[in-house]
């Protein structure tokens, strides 16, 4: 059966997250039924990323294998005329080797986390920002985040829920940065991520950005290997799957 | 009666437009529900573009009286603390003349059109975008765009259900560029516009984008005074007010 690669841009807000789930709507789901509703065969994609509800993603990257061989632009645009009344949009198509898995072959993730950072509410943001009204030390949130790089046990940072047998993590880059407008970016890359980390990053450099932390309370906060001492978990909204490499 | 000038972002995807109207939720009922709930009055509020349901602001002016003075600061966060369920901020609250008055007042109004310009639609900017897949040739919009600008008489780019009286309209700018990403972007200044008179231009200037039109046809179709020689309207997804101008 050959094996196809699929990159996967979706607005996260209307689905219970990237996973097939019993109790909601999913974005695997509504790939599934419109690969259904073209090719007529019940597929099962593999995603690169579990993103959680109300993440987004503008490089998301799954592999399905046909029954037979398509033309990858028609798969393509027929996909993206079935999904016409959904937020998802599939970027490329592209014929890989029967090898390519989407989450195990994965070398790199990057996500991007936005944080709009202005006294009034974000209307035409809404949903795709965390708001945080308070001015924030972006320098300070940058130099404190360069301390967790590296090699951890990042047992502070990831859900109670996160199913990993491992919480050792190599992060290999976490920047912050003035963005666009009101925006706050923090850029995060690693080979893979717990769940929820990023967003418990987040949500500690933010208290970073407010003065409320230093960089030794962040670092103290990591050493504890204690969830409790993470901050408050930042929103899903914020979070976007920007990009997954693969070995060429 | 003191006046205050309220500036105004908000995403109109759920609205019937900015006008109140019986016919569905308007902008303006939004923010009236919110300075009943705040000040207990029941206030109106007069704003400097009547932009249409689907059509959003990033800087829409209005005015307002309210029986006593009151502190802007005050004013503009418990607004937007009433706003909570809306996709409308209010971004400031000023003292000014009773003489203003956010229509008429207006010295120039600054919109933007947002085209997509990629195969695949877009899924992060769905209803903020108008989606045109075709490649677009932007410097041949942008160059038969000059021959718009100036005083004429613009009848073939409004609405038939426009009621200004004078089609005449001096258009000051008008420029098509790349935008970020995918994204091509058409601003346009005047001191007033006709009704639908930016997305009858952009939809026409897509033609041109195509190569399906010259600077010959605009400007004919132009000079023609005949809506029906008007290119398609684009949707008002793309549209957003973006700044009044008023003298100092």
């Amino acid at each position: 059966m050959p094996r196809y690669k699929l990159t996967i841009e979706y607005d996260g807000a209307r689905y219970v997250g990237w996973q097939r789930q019993k109790n909601g709507y999913s974005v695997q789901e509504a790939i599934e039924t419109a690969l259904k509703g073209f090719i007529g065969e019940d597929v099962t994609i593999f995603g690169a990323g579990r993103t959680d509800a109300g993440v987004h993603a503008a490089g998301q990257v799954a592999h399905v294998d046909f029954a037979k061989d398509w033309d990858t632009e028609t798969v393509r645009d027929a996909m993206n005329a079935f999904l016409r009344q959904e937020t998802v949009s599939i970027l490329s198509v592209e014929r890989v080797p029967d090898g390519f898995d989407a989450r195990f072959s994965a070398r790199k993730r990057h996500y991007l986390y936005r944080i709009f950072n202005r006294r009034p509410p974000p209307a035409l943001l809404a949903g795709q920002v965390w708001w945080v009204w308070k001015p924030l030390d972006i320098e300070a949130m940058n130099e404190s985040a360069q301390s967790l790089i590296g090699t951890h046990d990042f047992t502070t940072f990831r859900s109670t829920h996160c199913q990993a047998k491992n919480p050792v993590r190599t992060l290999d880059r976490l920047v912050v940065f003035k963005g666009p407008g009101h925006e706050v970016h923090i850029e995060a890359t690693a080979q893979s991520f717990l769940h929820n980390q990023i967003r418990s990053l987040a949500g500690s450099l933010k208290l970073i950005g407010e003065n409320r932390w230093t960089t030794a309370d962040l670092v103290a906060a990591l050493e504890s290997r204690d969830r409790k001492r993470c901050g408050p978990v930042a929103p899903p909204d914020g979070l976007s799957l920007m990009q997954v490499d693969y070995a060429s």
